[in-house]
Formats: structure tokens, C-alpha cells, sequence
């Protein structure tokens, strides 16, 4: 068996050539390519690992990029960027960070759309089908699921549509025993009952929503795959490939503990040890971590306390150890936003206090449920967000500053602030007691401030803002995590005489209106909030001191699906840091 | 058979000692006194005829309301309200109004949410049967979905939580084979399968889902429904009761012409022609009507334009006629605006022009997809809001004034208000022709007005306000619908020596700053919008004009769930008649 020179692969037509054996190889050296970068550099270790044949197999058997694939979420998208163009930004440490996590429309042809959530690939590949049909066109389209993203509404929806194509659509639904931690759900069941029967058990969810099906036992053989995928290639009808791969293939401490390399950072490629990070217990505290804790505490004192997620437990703190402790307390909906909101309002009708913990750019997937369910039902749940900054996730799919403009706008839903983590634990406390509202409370970034000096309310329902200090020419009113950067402009201003006042708002939804009136004859108001000014809460202060003399700046982040920015250089493109607030407040009394 | 008097039933535990000649009167009782009702008032005809025995069986065998039922969308509960203590509001027609639509729960404990919106019921009572599990207790927990909601994808997300309940949970799924129109989606013909083979058919959704599952062929026989029921109350884990019923039953045009008679205002009970509708020739315009005559006009125009609805075809004005005419140009998505959006992503992105319908409520369902697959992903889909404005649906669950804040703060997705029909068609036709942006498009209210003087552009990606009218002091920026009362406004202020500008801002979604550069130096800039104030357009140019001298005024609706309110009195109460909108500025002036 000869040796594959991975960096002469520049397309699918450079592995079409191949028999068996070099495709085996192919994949042999595709994988151990992937483990050497991604153990020294972090990513999708788990979804990558066990999809390596199948996108090989794809890319042999269907003609792409004339036929299409879209993969759902993209966390199985480095060996077909490898195939399709992309071989340096694996090979090549220099040019690790050539190419984005996820499939990217401006770095190949072969990359139909820019996806990091998950469960939408069957209806956007439906549409691609129903295009092609009014088009008089022949290709195959094909969408790429897990198993795990198929919990998402969407994807049923997309199911639900694609099924009344009278033409070719092909759905490959990568079954790899795992969504981001464990499966929960019914569906699950019916797909370990195919798996245990070979695909021939009749009760097929596939089949009952309308799709043909056929059954790949081994789906890391690439055998098995080019032999299934041939055969329903050019099919003249809408058909599920169910293929039973191995998340984590290749990585036997990813084989062993599928959640942990879900998503990794650098590890020891032997024993899964992560790389760079020194003492645990010099870590940063982080809210996840936090949240958890306090959950934990919580949940004890009162069995009526729930916690949920929507299938991101790691995200919310809750590693298996809490999750077992916490048993019927903790609910994991599974990837689907949607449910574990309406769960979360019918526990708040049963008498529960249910906490939901999103991460900021997911919980848009559940509007309707926040609005209708929630809040105009007047049910009293509280919702945790994580990575609601920009110092969160930086890529585009994943923004954490849109969630404050979505949720602040809906009536009756409390958005709470907290600057720090002393603030966050008393808002929590409330929350949870109260049985009034439903809640909102945004984690102030990823590493936990202390500021034990700061003053805890019994009853967060009403807007108070905290004045910290008390001026009378510039008003800076920093929401949440900027309330950092807002002191430590005050004290520049300070320093340079200005008669500073300085403001925790701590709500987000509703304005403390006697506090604004107050700033009426000031020369200058500043507000800073660590998501967009479109929609947000300074365009709100702006709009009540819209008659008053007083300027109104609102400082935040810009209307654009940024990606892979650098931090400090988007808090100075914002205006954001200390120096350039005082700046600009001196400069506004000029 | 002795007549039952329905003035005396004051709850469900008057029905249930009846025998079944007597539940069976009470239920031809029940819908002759419904029928009279609904064709003097109006309301949910079809879904409420179709279920009259159902809700009567439920009530009589299940211990309401100790034991739970949640009624999706609650299309179906006007029998519900009448053996839930509120006969009066549907046998005395002075008191027709005091009962909503759906459930309520301020009307009665026995309404568990105000629901009005599809899909959810599923997640709701699984929620509340978790609950029940938590606290030790054993009622049973029910919840009522009809099969055209089983397509929104958080039906699903509800099935697949619910079927891991290891307790009493009961769905009760009521198939009448209708949507509102013909129900589209794989999943109805594996429906179709169950009711021709009595359910025993292999291939079955609900159990593929992990549900227990029990058939019953007369969903409209007492006899069989009280049996379904009396087997599975109190049953230790989850169960689908699937129940054949007839649409529309007891009124022969309803179950002949199912789509009409879905929901229908006044009319007359023999030949079922509409009443107080005079001529339809004299008939305003609607944008219903007005969208289906421009849409079937550029389709035939253009093979590739398509329109699609996510289970409204009525409301964007497509009849049966229309939807046989467009043939493979009309797509109905069903009720699944998830995949509605990404359908249009997909045809978008395979070089179809796709143009999507919603009322402004149900949009809200879908924003992930409109974030993420269409706005991120940058694809040329159109968007068309209808009922989006103050003067739309006034139940609390179908308002239409969230959808500029919910969907103008979304990065690279252009909002276009139009004022006029003229300015409706302009916007349509270059949104349909360019391949750039995904454009959504507002109807200006209902009822068309025109304006054949409006300025039409050739291109309306960018911002460019029209400034109508040219003064100094005052200027009146009047979006949408609101424009017709900022001009009046305008008219009364020149009248009264004010020198006033009057703008159409066109565009919601980014500010023309050079316009509003050139109103720094006025004394007043009022904004008026059919929206809600917060996170609107107003508010973004009160922040953008934040330092500069003049005045700015936000007009618009409140952040409230308001419900059943009179137009004219909402009007009065946000300043915005055109009365009010002259005093404001001349105050302002002061």
C-alpha cells in the first residue's frame, strides 16, 4: 500500500481516480492529519473524527460541487475542507488558522452556506432541491445531519417538507450515538431500535415522515458508504442514508469519553490531557462554573428548583458528576431551544421554579416561545445566558450581542444586567424565590469579577439604577460587563475634574425613569452595553432624554455579522475602552 | 330524549352524570347554539364544529380541572368555554364579546394559557407533567393538538421530550385533514395511512416518536371517544389518542369547503355567503389581494420568482384558484415558518427569487432563519409582513407591532415601510428583480390607500429618506402607515405658521444620516412608527441625534401585551392622531 501525498489533493476529482485501498489510505492519512492538528490547535474533535470516510465516500461517489452537500451546523466539515481545496490550513501548522471552523461560501465553491447552528440543513437543502426542480436541473442535493441536531424543530420541519419532493433529495443522518453530551429524547429510541435491527424494525421514523431509508451498519467503512451512497445516487425520490458511525474514530480517549471531545481546546494527544492551561486552581473563576455551584445549592434548598439546557450541559457548568447529583432537578431537553422554554413555562405553571441556561446566540432560536409562553403568559421561569459579550464567541454563526436588542423589547420579560458575580448570585437568588416574573439575567462575560462592595436589592422587579457616584456634569451608565470599563473612566474623569456620575442600570428591559430625570440637566450621558446600540438599552435612554437638553451618547457594539475579530481591537473600534470614554466625554463638553 | 337545558350547565361536573343520549344532546345542543352564534358573530367555524364531541367526552371522563388539558392554538375550545362556566357568552348574544377567542386564563382556571399561536401545546403539558412528577402528584395531563399544527416544529420538539416522560401524559391528536387550508408536509401521508388502516399500520409517527398509541375511527361518536378516553386515563406513560373528525361538522358548506370556513366573520347558515359585506365591488383593496395580483403578475413575468406561505395562503390573498394557476410557483411551506424561511434560503441560494408571506405575529417563529440563513448568509429572499400594524389583529396573541424591533436590528437584512400601494408595488417589483439582499417588505395596514404622487426609486438598498415637504422647524418622519397621519399632522402645522418638513423614511432598518444631518439645527424631530417604540426606528434616530441640539419626539406603540383594544382609543393613547401629533410640536416649540 503506497503512501498518499495528501498536500497533491486539491479537489474531490484528485480522489476519484482512486481504488479501494488509496481511499482507504486517503482516509487513514486524513485522519491522523486531523489529530495532529487538532491536538495541538483545538476544535469539533469528536463530529470530525467519525465522519472521515463518509465525506470521503460522498466526495467520491457524488459529483460535487455541481451536486450539493450542506452539513448540518458544520462540525463535520474538516475533511471535506481537506478534499475541497483547503489541504495547507491542516497540514501546515502556519496555516492552522487559514480556514474557519465551520463551512464558509467565501473560502470554496464547495461550501453552500455559513452554519454553526444546528438542525436547518434538511429544510436549506430542500429549498436547493426545489430550485434545481424549477430549474429543469438533474443534480444531487444531499444534506448531512447528526443525530444529535435532529432534536432541533427545524429539522423535523425540514423532514416534514422534503418528503413531498417527487425527486431526488438525499439525507444523510450520521448516527453517532451522541449530540453535544448524551441524546435525550423518543426519537432516540427509534434510532437504537434501527441500529439493533439492521435498519428492518417497521417503526422508522424516516419512513413515517414520508422518506425512503436505507440502513449503512458500519458507517467508518468506506465500503459499506461507496456502496450506499452509489446506490441512491441520481434516486428519483426523497431518501434517508442512516449511517452508524463512531463519534471520536482514531481517538481512543475521544472513543472513551465522547462529550469531553465534543469540542476541545489542545490536548496531549495520548492522554487527552489538555495542553497550556497550568493549575486548575489558578483558573479564573468562569459563570458557567459559577451558575452551577449555585444552582446545585439552590436545588438543594428547594426540590422545586429545576435547572435545564438545551442539550449544552457543559456550557451551563453541569458536568456528568452534577448532573447525576442533581438527578430529576436537572432536564436536558436536547438541542431544541423551543421545548426546553415551553417545558421551562409549563413547570412555572406546575409550581416549579425552573432555570433555563442558553448560550446567547441560541436562544433566539426560541423566540416565539419567550414571547408567547413566557411572557404574555406571565410565567414565572428564569433564564440564564452565557457568552452574552463581545468577548464571547467570536464567530460569525455564534455572536453574543444580539440577545439584549431580542429579548429586551418583549413585554413583561425582566432583563437583568449584573456587573459582577457577587450581583449575579443575588439577582439569581431572587429570581428563583420570586414567583412573580419571568427573568432574564445575563452572566457578565466568561471570567467572574468580585466587587464585593456592590449593593444587592431584595427585590429586583422594579428598575432601580445604582448610582455609585454621585456628579453633576457627565452621566456614564455602564450596563453589565462595561460597567468595568465605565468606572474606570469615571476615575479618569475624576482625575481630570469632571463631575462624574456613575451608574450600574442593572435592568435592562425598563428604564428608571427617576433616576433619567435626574440626568436631565447634565451636560452628558454616556451609556455603554455590551451588545448592539440597534435595539438596545442606550437607544432607549436616548429616546426618553430626547427633549431634555442633555447629550445622549450610546456606546456599543456595531449592526454587522462580525467574524474571527480580535477583541481589543473591536472594544476600540466601539470606542469602549477606559481612556476612549473619558475621551469622549471630555469632548462632549467642549 | 328530554331536552337539556345548557343555561343550567355551570361546569363539567354537570355533565358528568349524564348518560350518553344526554352527553349526546347536550353536544347537538352545544353546536346548534354554536352555529348561531358563529354565524351572527363570527370566529374558528370549522376547528370548533369538528370538536364538539371531543371536548364533551374529555370533560365527561377526565377530572378537570384537577386533571390538565392544554388546547394547542385553542381554535377548538369554544365547547371547553361553554361547560367551563361561560354558556352565556354563547346562548345570549349580548353577551357574545365576553369571552375571547382562545383560552384565557383570566377567564377561567380551566384555560391553563392564552395560546394562540400553534404547535406548542405538546411542549407546554409536558412541561406541566414534569411538574406533576416533581411534586408527587397524579392527575392526568392532556394535551389537544389538531394535525395541521403537527407540522410546526416545536410540535415535534414537544413529542420528543414528552415520549421520555416515564408517567401519565396523554396527546390527544385531532386529525380533521386540514390545516387551515389542505395540509402539505411527508407527515400526512403516514396519517392518511393510520386512518386507512385503523391504525394499525407499522410505519407510525408517533410511535417512531416513543408514544403509546390508541386509534379511534369516529372522532365524532361519543360512544367511541368516552371509551379512548376512560382507557387511557390514568395511564402510566406517554399515549397518542388519534381521533378522525370531520372539520366543520353539522354545517354542510363548512364541511364541504373546509378553507373558508376555518374562520369566517358573519354569515348566513343555509347558503353560508357572508353577511354586511355589501357589494364586493365596492370593497376597499386589501394587500392581500393587492400582494397575490403583483405576485401572479411577476411570476408569469419570470419562471423563477415563487411565492410561499407557511400555512396562511388566504391572507397573502392566494385562493384555490390563484394556488392551481401559480402550479409549482406556490409553495406552502405548512404551518413551519422555520422552514418557510429556509426553504426561500435555499431556492435563494440555487438562484430562485423567493418571496415569503407572514403575518407580523407568526414571523417571530422563524427568527434563527431569519438571522442565520438568510441575513448572515446574505441570501436574496423577500419578505412580506402582513397584519404588521396597530390597526391589524388585536388579540394579545396575534399583535403586530414587534416585528420592525424584532427584525430592523438584524444585521444586513434591509426593512422597507412603504406608505402607499404605489410604494408597496415599486418596493415589490425592485426586491423581486435585485439578487443582492434579502429585503423585507411591510403592507401599510389592510386596506390599500393611494398615493399616485409618491416618489419611486429605482433602488432601494440604500437608505434615502423622501423628504415630501420642506421647512426648518419641524420635522415629522412618518414610517409605514404612520405617514398618512404626519402628513395631515403637517398640514394642520403650516396652517399654524409652523415651518415644517414632512419624511417618508422608506427604509427602517439604517438611517439616512445625511437627511438627518440636515435636521440637527431644528427645534423638533418627531418620529412615528406602527410599531412598537422600543427598539424601533425612532429610536434610532433619537440615539443618532442624540448630540445634537434639536428635539427628538418617539412615537409609536407601547411595550405591552395589549388585548381586545379599540383602535381609535390605542391611537389616542400614543399621540398619534394627527391632532395630537401638531399639539405635540407646537409644545415642543415652546
Amino acid at each position: 500500500m503506497k503512501t498518499i501525498d495528501l498536500t497533491k489533493i486539491k479537489s474531490p476529482a484528485d480522489i476519484r481516480n482512486m481504488n479501494i485501498e488509496e481511499l482507504t489510505e486517503l482516509s487513514a492519512e486524513l485522519r491522523a492529519t486531523l489529530l495532529k492538528k487538532l491536538s495541538a490547535h483545538g476544535g469539533h474533535i469528536g463530529p470530525n473524527l467519525g465522519m472521515v470516510e463518509a465525506v470521503v465516500a460522498m466526495h467520491y461517489v457524488f459529483n460535487t460541487p455541481e451536486d450539493k452537500i450542506v452539513f448540518d451546523v458544520s462540525h463535520q466539515t474538516y475533511p471535506h475542507k481537506m478534499i475541497t481545496g483547503r489541504m495547507q490550513a491542516f497540514t501546515d501548522p502556519a496555516h492552522y488558522d487559514d480556514v474557519t471552523g465551520y463551512t464558509n461560501p467565501d473560502e470554496s465553491e464547495y461550501d453552500l452556506y455559513s452554519l454553526g447552528h444546528t438542525s436547518s440543513a434538511v429544510a436549506l437543502a430542500a429549498g436547493l432541491a426545489t430550485a434545481r426542480d424549477l430549474k429543469g436541473d438533474k443534480e444531487n442535493v444531499i444534506a448531512v445531519i447528526g443525530d444529535g441536531s435532529l432534536s432541533g424543530g427545524i429539522a423535523f420541519e425540514g423532514f416534514d417538507y422534503g418528503a413531498t419532493l417527487n425527486s431526488n433529495f438525499i439525507v444523510v443522518v450520521n448516527d453517532n450515538q451522541m449530540s453535544i453530551a448524551e441524546n435525550h429524547g423518543g426519537i432516540y429510541d427509534n434510532l437504537k431500535l434501527l441500529r439493533e435491527t439492521n435498519g428492518t424494525a417497521e417503526t422508522n421514523l424516516f419512513r413515517a415522515m414520508g422518506f425512503d431509508y436505507r440502513y449503512v451498519a458500519y458507517g467508518n467503512d468506506l465500503h459499506s458508504l461507496i456502496e450506499a451512497f452509489k446506490d441512491v445516487k441520481d434516486i428519483n425520490h426523497p431518501v434517508v442514508v442512516h449511517i452508524n458511525t463512531m463519534k471520536g474514530m482514531g481517538l481512543p480517549v475521544a472513543e472513551a469519553d465522547k462529550e469531553t471531545f465534543h469540542y476541545s481546546g489542545p490536548f496531549d494527544l495520548k492522554t487527552g490531557a489538555p495542553l497550556n492551561e497550568g493549575d486548575p486552581n489558578d483558573a479564573p473563576e468562569d459563570y458557567g462554573d459559577l451558575f452551577a455551584k449555585g444552582m446545585m445549592r439552590r436545588m438543594k434548598e428547594n426540590g422545586k428548583v429545576v435547572t435545564i439546557t438545551a442539550g449544552t450541559p457543559g456550557v451551563l457548568g453541569f458536568d456528568k458528576a452534577r448532573r447525576l447529583e442533581a438527578g430529576k432537578q436537572f432536564i436536558d431537553a436536547a438541542i431544541a431551544e423551543q421545548s426546553a422554554v415551553d417545558i421551562a413555562s409549563g413547570l412555572a405553571k406546575g409550581g416549579i421554579r425552573p432555570v433555563v441556561g442558553f448560550v446567547s446566540s441560541f436562544l433566539q432560536r426560541a423566540y416565539d416561545q419567550f414571547s408567547q409562553d413566557i411572557a404574555l403568559n406571565k410565567q414565572a421561569a428564569t433564564f440564564v445566558v452565557f457568552y452574552g459579550s463581545m468577548f464571547g464567541m467570536n464567530d460569525e454563526t455564534h455572536l453574543g450581542f444580539f440577545d439584549i436588542a431580542l429579548l429586551s423589547n418583549i413585554p413583561g420579560l425582566l432583563y437583568l444586567a449584573p456587573t459582577c458575580k457577587e450581583e449575579f448570585e443575588a439577582m439569581m437568588d431572587w429570581s428563583v424565590k420570586q414567583d412573580k416574573l419571568p427573568v432574564v439575567v445575563r452572566t457578565p462575560g466568561s471570567t467572574a469579577v468580585s466587587n464585593p462592595e456592590i449593593e444587592i436589592l431584595d427585590d429586583y422587579s422594579t428598575p432601580k439604577y445604582d448610582v455609585v457616584r454621585k456628579g453633576s456634569e457627565v452621566a456614564l451608565i455602564g450596563a453589565g460587563l462595561m460597567f468595568g470599563f465605565m468606572q474606570q473612566a469615571a476615575d479618569m474623569l475624576a482625575k481630570e475634574g469632571v463631575n462624574v456620575t456613575l451608574i450600574n442600570p442593572r435592568n435592562l428591559s425598563t428604564l428608571d425613569t427617576e433616576a433619567l430625570d435626574s440626568l436631565k440637566d447634565y451636560k452628558t450621558v454616556i451609556t455603554a452595553e455590551d451588545g448592539t446600540i440597534d435595539g438596545g438599552f442606550g437607544q432607549k435612554v436616548a429616546s426618553y432624554l430626547g427633549t431634555a437638553p442633555v447629550k445622549v451618547i450610546n456606546l456599543g457594539l456595531p449592526k454587522e455579522f462580525l467574524n474571527h475579530y480580535n477583541y481589543a481591537e473591536l472594544q476600540k473600534r466601539c470606542g469602549l475602552t477606559p481612556e476612549q470614554i473619558a475621551q469622549t466625554a471630555i469632548e462632549s463638553l467642549k
